[in-house]
């Protein structure tokens, strides 16, 4: 199931949270900013140690491995995600509104980050898609818990008769998903102008495939 | 214009070549092999040197620096790709045949790179979009030469009316290219069974909102 994740934010760290766990939030989210940068992989203890100015060892403290503090920064970027395209998307009707809010927020999710490091399940995919581990199976499960609520949003357009009966889920996911992949693309890597109205026009024209009736 | 490159693979680097050429080719050879596995930004001169059995000095006097190293490597991946998805697609009729061919050579180079390190088009893409440079230029530039094609290709069906007038070159590639960017996140990163028969639906249900008649 798609469950909120445990993962607190250090935007709104609650203060009742030990000192421990506070600086902890603090060095994930400068963590998360670096990856943002320099990847997953540009990560280090001591590159962190250097940015919050803690001792290389009191970061340790917090975090037992660098595998660990990436799949930290995984979960909180995971839990940021969850935060502002799945929970205000759960909003709108079951069925068609519900999966193009889906849509709607990924999309500006995503084109809010275009000049600020990028999608860390875009740029995570390339760096860990030859890298078998603890953090590719960290980041691999967060998009397909994703990707797993883009495809009970078909079910469920499908059982309102939003959608064709014959939809199918994984297929119109994979349609999706392309579509953002696709912005991301052409918008960040090539500095395309009119990718967002694309991909737009290209979520309408999935639907209309497959069968929409709402 | 999309015209054939001049650089020599070293597949099959001709004898007539001066010894020099031979060297050169076989270095970027090696280093495109290196790119496929650590990504662009993993090659230098010290490892190619390694690599190859030369000294520095020698990897170097056939690249005046790592940037010239790093555009050799994607002019050769160009002129390999073109080699084998643009030139014989360019066998078939004109219009949607020759569309649907470029798009199976596509498929078919994308998947059989699947297991050898991946697209250097998508994995470049992550790594120079935040870099500014002579290398993130070479990369983009050649991408949108494929691109090109591509909607040369449309208008081409268009014209052929196999395509819907109204269809619009942009959007149409915009979202084959979607399709392949899928293939490659969900085949390679997250080894989802099934992904190329569902960019091959894809491609269908997207032929056939843009007014497929041929």
């Amino acid at each position: 199931m798609y469950t909120s994740s445990a993962v607190v934010s250090s935007q709104a760290v609650p203060r009742a949270l030990g000192k421990g766990r506070q600086t902890k939030a603090h060095i994930i989210d400068i963590a998360l900013r670096t990856a943002a940068q320099l990847g997953l992989e540009g990560l280090s203890i001591g590159a962190l140690a250097e940015a919050t100015g803690m001792s290389k060892s009191g970061v340790f403290a917090h975090f037992g491995s660098r595998d660990d503090l990436q799949i930290a920064v995984v979960r909180e970027y995971h839990a940021r995600f969850e935060r502002e395209v799945f929970m205000p998307a759960m909003a709108a009707p079951r069925g068609l509104p519900r999966l193009r809010a889906l849509f709607d927020h990924w999309m500006r999710y995503t084109s809010a980050e275009l000049d600020t490091g990028g999608c860390l399940f875009i740029s995570g995919a390339v760096e860990f898609d030859d890298r078998p581990g603890p953090v590719r199976d960290a980041l691999a499960h967060t998009v397909r818990l994703w990707t797993g609520a883009l495809e009970r949003a078909v079910t469920q357009a499908k059982a309102e008769g939003h959608l064709s009966a014959r939809a199918d889920e994984a297929q119109v996911a994979f349609e999706i998903h392309a579509l953002i992949l696709a912005l991301h693309y052409e918008a960040r890597f090539l500095r395309q102008p009119g990718a967002a109205e694309r991909a737009r026009r290209g979520f309408d024209n999935v639907l209309a495939r497959h069968g929409e009736r709402g």
